[in-house]
């Protein structure tokens, strides 16, 4: 399975859309339940099972969703749900799930996704390259729009929509965006940023999302309230601090810049020398490696790569992409041998 | 000072000889002394210029010295002095001087070098590339015969010819080989070697001699006693064991390579990667990286690199040396950027 789409790109990775050099992607999560049945965890299978026909059939009389694919979680394979995850279309729960009984939408391009009995009946998603947020939103609220033609959403006068977990109570609402600060982090200055940005009512996340490791100095940064503003409200503020982010990351890059031009470009250079030469890589090793590259490109350092390059690899040198890449199962210590080829090849032809 | 020469190679960097993918060079030093004459340490100005005349006198009339040229150490900066012992013609003690009234001739190619009032009042030295332990002293041995016809040599009997350190007494000779051995530091068994090779009268020295450290994996492997053997006996003695070191680092390469390959090969092409396309260089990081190329060319891991580039490369990425190419005094950071820019450059051409 996906053996075709992991050659394809997804759009949020093709490097594009506003301050995408500092910012990967734009992303908005909606969590709608379906009135009337229990949340996923606490339906027995034949709901679970109802809920699933019940959001296949909707899908299937929307418009918007004309050329997407749907996977019942009982087809996917561990290396499956890794790559959805690696991909940014299941959450890690998803991708832990043992039970089946869940689903996954994927639209064109990836654009848009709907994961099915997750933590909630439906949980849809909007991405997009670049700081695209409120395209993201407009997108991501027009599958709702659609979906509550054919569904009944739960939702309550005073407390909005009602979710599984109370965080997410009200307008439902995750607005999200990958962003990129390796200024911040040399110059040790993230954490004053990131108490800032906490006291704003955003919260930052590893790559993976919540509970997740940072890595490649890559942040995921989402608001934490739901409940009593309305999602304009929400989308504006995450617009307005993430554009206050990359001012602090680029005073930070500047000051490097200034202080230590030589050495930061020496840790670029030696990074793409790194990728270009090694014979065994680690996932994690290469996230921090396309870290200095992508800083590299973002100071005019390194010219002949493009961002969407780095983006890509980025995602292909994750264990499940490799994997599908290349279409067996490999080990660990196999897996940092193929991966060190794929950086030499792509990095050759760049 | 040695704008001229430090563009030119000097025969023992030329990769050439037996076993030179893991032997650099062999070096035969004999001790001197003039009858009758105070040893430098305790020779008045007067004396130790007398002594510099005499040597000048003798080494101007005999014929195997036609094309070196000769210095006086009065007339070398700190920088000089530096460059020459960067290139195993000084000893570090005599780079440290500052009284003057020393002296270095060096002849065609460098092969032989003869330093005067440094311990002794004449070091003749013959080095070359490769395990040519026996032709290096054959060649010092000529020059000392050449010389006596010229010089009184101070020479008891029972002890042989008299020396300041006692340790030289005898036959004033030290006979060293400058040998790489990654093989056996990457296994962990080089102190088993060099107890063994203790145990069998030789001692081992980091890159420039006693007391200076180990650089890149190279050691300097020597006759410890001078008194009580012949000249034969030393030197026969080195070349042996020699080859019996050269045969355990031949062991470890292969155990290395059986056992982790592909961690050798990434070690290596890692060095190369980096060597490559770094921008700040210390001297002592590029001993190490250049030792691992060394050990790729050994290997078979790279091609297109010969060990000739290497061995050039180690001399000339040494501070002194890299002021002398460039032609200008540097300070440490700076030297660090030019010591990159060089790299960049000669390995970019191979």
């Amino acid at each position: 399975m996906f053996d075709e789409m992991v050659k394809e790109e997804a759009e949020w990775l093709s490097g594009e859309g506003k301050n995408s050099d500092i910012v990967l992607s734009s992303r908005v999560r909606l969590a709608r339940n379906i009135t009337g049945i229990p949340f996923p965890a606490v339906a027995d299978t034949d709901t679970r099972q109802k809920i699933l026909s019940y959001v296949k059939i909707a899908i299937d009389k929307g418009g918007a969703f004309k050329k997407g694919i749907f996977y019942n979680s009982s087809e996917l394979s561990r290396t499956d749900k890794d790559f959805l995850l690696e991909r940014h279309l299941v959450s890690p729960e998803f991708a832990k799930e043992q039970n089946g009984f869940k689903g996954i939408f994927i639209g064109e391009d990836e654009k848009i996704s709907i994961m099915i009995n997750e933590e909630d009946h439906l949980r849809l998603q909007a991405i997009r390259s670049g700081l695209e947020i409120k395209a993201t939103w407009e997108e991501v609220n027009r599958i709702d729009d659609e979906l509550s033609e054919f569904l009944e959403f739960d939702f309550d006068s005073d407390f909005g929509y009602l979710t599984s977990c109370p965080t997410n109570v009200g307008t439902g609402i995750r607005a999200s965006i990958l962003i990129h600060l390796p200024g911040l982090v040399l110059t040790r200055e993230l954490d004053k940023v990131i108490s800032r940005i906490t006291k704003m009512g955003l919260t930052v996340r590893g790559f993976y999302g919540e509970g997740t490791d940072v890595l490649g100095n890559l942040f995921q940064v989402s608001n934490q309230t739901t409940l009593g503003k309305s999602e304009e409200d929400i989308i504006e503020s995450l617009e307005k601090i993430t554009q206050q982010i990359i001012e602090y990351e680029g005073n930070s890059r500047a000051t490097l810049f200034r202080d230590a031009k030589e050495h930061i470009e020496d840790k670029i250079w030696r990074a793409y020398g790194i990728l270009k030469y090694a014979c065994v890589l680690t996932s994690d090793e290469v996230m921090n490696l396309l870290s200095a590259l992508r800083l590299g490109i973002g100071m005019g350092t390194l010219s002949g790569i493009d961002l969407k390059l780095i983006n890509q690899l980025l995602i292909l040198t994750q264990p499940a992409h490799l994997q599908k890449y290349y279409g067996y199962q490999m080990n660990a210590d196999q897996r940092d041998k193929k991966r060190a080829e794929l950086l030499r090849e792509r990095l050759e032809k760049s």
